[in-house]
């Protein structure tokens, strides 16, 4: 059965919002999309681009003539939002986000909502470092992975329909609980953002007696601090609202630093090259497989 | 006064000697260029490629015929190799090395040079992930820094050609002493391979209970854990040969970590987010100000 929803509304055109439009439109998803956000500059381009057929400010306007909705605000207001226009929202209506943490949006959504509103939590991990609705792509979501998170309150016909959705933008789907989720990012994404930005902070405290010790940064520190440029309100968001996950994670992660510093000052270097072995032996082996596009 | 050696030997024609051997040819900076190394694989290859005109497994071999030595084996091998070598060379030579730790090699080899070896301690800052003369291309030193180190000890008019021989291959040459180079490597490259590894490694902990964690790593996990490819034996040698400004610079970087922790775990997530805005100000003033590469 072919996918065609009547109105399509997408909350935050920018670089995801955007891209699922591009989709919308490209494989004939919906006759209407009506766009939401903050920007109007934002919304006017996303119009002008031909993505949205209109648009408005106010998140409650003509939202109940919707019945597909996508919640692509920055994670922190996808509850507060969702919040808002639950009230509004009149007929069977499918609510979805794409928010990269879940339990706690699963955790506050499904108490709230009425049986007509199918919500189902999805997080496409696809993304780049630009933002905006300029920054959009058809392509963003193609080869992508994208959990949705099924709980016992899901709809499973809900979940079937928003799971093709995806497919149809080119993603493969794996359905996950959303504790399972927010462990799992808080190892693979989470982390390494703390990390990155610890590691920038600890090279300026030794840059505060050895002035311009950035300027001879070579490529493994340039890799590394990237995702230190990422956004600090959304880490900050995110830290607050995986707390649990991604506290147990980095204490993982300083156990190990930990170690190697031991086994460095107890001149334990046999040891210290196992270690660094082994995490060359998992890091080839995630290129080998082909499991992370590299 | 142009620059003209009778016969560069290069000991390891690996990615940096072959791309050295590339340069003498292009610029026409010797008549003759003989390789060492322990693959008599990678030699024959070099010497396929035209990069070099003879080679020798065993680096004693006609080294007194060099009047300019490049020492550009992993950097454990450079204080082993530079003493087997010392004796056999009878003139007015000069030798220079491009290993990335310097105190260590400095303290080494100074003591024991006679008069006529002018040594010079060097660190190309430049690298692929590749290795093998295979590797190795012309420009790999183009706009890449390279620092020479200079002590009570060092010849002046030497460290003059070995800079300007440098320049020629495109560097920026800046000149300090080993001590300072050694404090400015363990931040800005030892501590991001160790914190990658570490990271590799605190990721499989969890992995052990969430099977596939990997296949979900975005672009934040594979920047940060790209330099976890390294090569093991080669970074627990720079462990060894700056034992004390890493374990220095890593208990930094711990600190940093455990504050962020504490920071989360206090629910303290204003201070939070002004540390990583501070990262990323750091972070974006050195892509702004063009001090790296991006």
């Amino acid at each position: 059965m072919k996918i065609k929803f009547k109105r399509v509304a997408i909350i935050g055109v920018g670089l995801i919002g955007g891209s699922f439009a591009r989709n919308c439109r490209r494989y004939n998803l919906t006759e209407e999309i009506i766009g939401y956000g903050r920007s109007e500059e934002n919304l006017r381009e996303a119009k002008e681009l031909g993505l949205i057929d209109s648009y408005h400010l106010d998140p409650v306007v003509e939202i109940e003539r919707a019945d597909f909705i996508l919640l692509a605000t920055p994670v922190n207001a996808i509850i507060f939002i969702a919040k808002q226009i639950i009230p509004f929202i009149k007929d069977e209506t499918l609510l979805t986000d794409v928010g990269s943490i879940k339990l706690e949006i699963v955790k506050e959504i499904y108490p709230i909502i009425p049986d007509y509103i199918k919500f189902i939590g999805g997080h496409p991990i696809a993304g780049t470092e630009n933002s905006g609705v300029k920054a959009s792509f058809t392509e963003l979501f193609c080869n992508a992975k994208c959990i949705l998170t099924e709980t016992p309150q899901t709809d499973k016909k809900a979940l079937k329909t928003v799971k093709e959705v995806w497919e149809i933008c080119g993603s493969e789907v794996i359905i996950m609980d959303p504790e399972h989720h927010d462990i799992i990012m808080a190892a693979v994404s989470h982390i390494p953002h703390i990390a990155a930005y610890s590691l920038v902070n600890a090279l300026s405290v030794v840059a505060y007696q050895e002035k311009d010790i950035f300027s001879y940064a070579g490529g493994g520190f340039k890799d590394f601090s990237r995702i230190a440029s990422s956004s600090p309100a959304m880490w900050k968001d995110i830290c607050m609202l995986n707390k649990d996950n991604i506290l147990q994670t980095l204490s993982v992660y300083i156990e190990q630093l930990e170690e190697m510093r031991r086994f460095i000052k107890e001149d334990n270097f046999t040891t210290l090259e196992r270690e660094f072995f082994k995490a060359k032996d998992i890091r080839d082996s995630i290129k080998t497989n082909n499991k992370m596009p590299v």
